[in-house]
């Protein structure tokens, strides 16, 4: 009587993200402490700030009308010219030397849409994209989807490996494959999922090696600074982007969903002129435009100093976290043969290597865990399988972003109790699962 | 020293707006009254609504801290169970005769996000999609864009001409195509660009005919409602969906950018069950959920009653500017040979036919008239070729939706002086153009 419904081939590659299922569980628990969930912490969302924003815009009819009115599709003019001038000052360096001009900002509806409309104008299925390894699984089911093939590059505490890369791209250019590397995904700063960050002098030699590799067409870096200004000193490093000349290889994505509020959905991306009309095209079929109240809200909130003072608290309120989850870990951790975690200098991330536990959705300690009262994000959901096949299952992902410093700690006792359960229960297993 | 980018096949394919070219032309000449813009009235936006609902949000910190964190890819909620029961209210229908219940029920950044979402879902290239003629043409470009093939049928006073439809689907049915036609997309409440509503006797007949011709796969039918809450009278149609027996043939597709504010970019769609799990695949690769902070904004107009106030207070705005563009062409047209437009009962547009005139961007017209200082959208952008390759060249749309009475009456006066203008420097050619 309803014959069955036909979906393209792409709904077909679409998965659902494998967190999915443990993230609904997570629900059905309201015991349970999840540091699995990417969100950022709610006490110190700027309630305060948005209300005086908010109340200078609604008691002025003008204003008030342009923000419910219709937007255009590259953003709100003033936010624009803010956020590049803002981008600058953290950079530390003169707006001339750009070589970008307001009209090379675009806003978006957070950075996963950034991400979703580049995958749409650059990659054809069979197109290669470079990531970090381990790297942001939503991402990886972005570029999934387009079809695109993922090509892990392994990191160490300096962030990417350029050695690796350059590697990579040496035997990309003898095989002809060069021709299908289109981009290189960099989460730069305190990094999604590992905590980690690229150092000063390989953000130099990644510029040069793009460069150096940009035969028949010109190799683009995406920069993703999601967790810049979570940082835990006020001044961070430089962008990738900072140390080009001109703007031609870098793409900078930044969002307010972290340093501000994520209920307001904006982010932004400083682009390579030429790039700009074809995002502009395709953005205006998504959407023709980023919710328009929002942009105005926070360019009131960059306007007043509200903004800056903001991030400056959160600095605090995220390095009192890592503190504690770091603290706990020595404490729990310390003594476990094979463990070793990142010590983040920002963001909201602690990767926790644990040698030869399996820590993956079909491994004991997840379950356990589950069980103890704690959720993390497997490792593996982070990884793409390398060019032999191999898929990394001993590590996982902890957000410290979410949960106050005492239910952090208790996490960590919860996950210890876990695998010392599953130690007990069959400890040559434990340490051969990988 | 940099080469070119290389850009993605559907980059290419995604072409810019024809009337870009034309805005970008009017925002130059300040006294240009535009009847070109779909945008919305600015001076009935709900200001006073908004503010309230949003102290009652940013004075409880609770509140205000949800609204400010994440939501979730489907939406909030409470806004998705206001959603459905209102258009339930609209319909006249019991909840449990939809075979619906809130989980059907998605909340996307505007309508606009919901058809590109289900263009990429549902269509790969070459399948088919059966629109109006005219239509909305930036759908067009997305179909176009996804390597759509758009066929379509003619419209007359009562909308949709379901004879034309059963005819093609005959036809369809003979040549094997039936396999590729995916979807059709009815825009049936005072439609973008015509001002014409589907009758009632047709919505049945609509629903009678997808179900027929379901033969391998389920024929879908898109219902754009966007336009149904500026009807002129309080109790307009019920909605093509509420003709089906449960929930398999009709996506609905609402918005609260005409009703309420466009700035807010929030839109919604009741889906037949087993789209939702492939939309929310795909819209989590997009966003992973649209703006938060603006659903509870519209959820809290809609619980204290200001979002129904505050259509009904539009229905007597949008009504007189349609009697004033009415009259208006009355008055200018009454007496042009060949000229004919349509009366809607809701809405923001009305479409003008001047037979024989060439009204499109290469024709004498549309310049003249931006000499004149007033811009219209050229009919030929909501047409597609039809199969034999001819397209409709003497309409064109005109939306009343922004300007106010007078200005509405001078824009006529002013087409009219254009239009005299071509007629008596080349009186042949302005009736043979088309």
């Amino acid at each position: 009587m309803h014959p069955p419904l036909a979906l393209s081939a792409k709904a077909a590659r679409t998965t659902e993200q494998p967190i999915s299922y443990f993230m609904k569980q997570a629900l059905e628990n309201p015991d349970l402490i999840s540091l699995a969930a990417g969100l950022v912490d709610r006490e110190s969302l700027p309630v305060a700030e948005a209300r005086e924003a908010l109340g200078g815009i609604m008691n002025q009819p003008d204003i008030a009308k342009a923000a419910l009115q219709y937007g255009t599709t590259e953003g709100l003019p003033a936010l624009r010219e803010r956020v590049w001038h803002h981008v600058a000052r953290l950079d530390g360096k003169s707006l001339a030397a750009y070589g970008l001009d307001t009209s090379d900002v675009v806003i978006t509806t957070g950075s996963q849409q950034l991400l979703y409309l580049l995958n749409e104008i650059l990659f054809d299925p069979g197109d290669i994209v470079v990531t970090e390894a381990p790297s942001y699984f939503v991402h990886h089911s972005v570029l999934t989807s387009h079809g695109v093939r993922v090509v892990p590059v392994p990191m160490d505490e300096q962030g990417l490996r350029i050695d690796a890369l350059e590697a990579l791209l040496e035997r990309f250019a003898k095989s002809g494959e060069l021709k299908r590397l289109k981009l290189i995904y960099n989460c730069d700063y305190y990094q999604n999922p590992s905590g980690l960050t690229l150092s000063l002098s390989r953000r130099r030699e990644l510029i040069e090696l793009v460069k150096r590799f940009s035969h028949e067409h010109r190799l683009l870096i995406l920069e993703d600074a999601a967790y810049r200004e979570l940082g835990f000193e006020p001044r961070g490093l430089p962008s990738i982007k900072s140390f080009e000349e001109g703007s031609y290889h870098v793409i900078y994505a930044g969002t307010f969903s972290k340093p501000c509020a994520p209920g307001l959905k904006t982010g932004y991306a400083l682009l390579p002129r030429d790039l700009v009309a074809p995002l502009l095209r395709a953005k205006g079929g998504h959407d023709f435009g980023s919710n328009n109240f929002s942009q105005c809200l926070i360019e009131r909130m960059m306007a007043d100093g509200a903004y800056d003072r903001h991030v400056a608290e959160l600095r605090g309120v995220y390095r009192a976290k890592c503190d504690a989850i770091l603290t706990a870990l020595e404490e729990e951790f310390g003594d476990w043969p094979g463990a070793s975690w990142t010590r983040p200098e920002g963001g909201m991330f602690v990767w926790l290597t644990l040698a030869g536990v399996d820590t993956g959705p079909n491994g004991k300690l997840l379950s356990t865990a589950l069980d103890e009262g704690m959720l993390y994000v497997p490792g593996e959901f982070c990884h793409m399988p390398d060019e032999a096949g191999f898929l990394r299952r001993d590590e996982m992902r902890l957000c410290y972003g979410v949960e106050p410093p005492e239910r952090l700690r208790e996490a960590v006792r919860r996950l210890r109790r876990a695998a010392d359960s599953i130690a007990r229960a069959s400890p040559k297993k434990a340490s051969l699962a990988v």
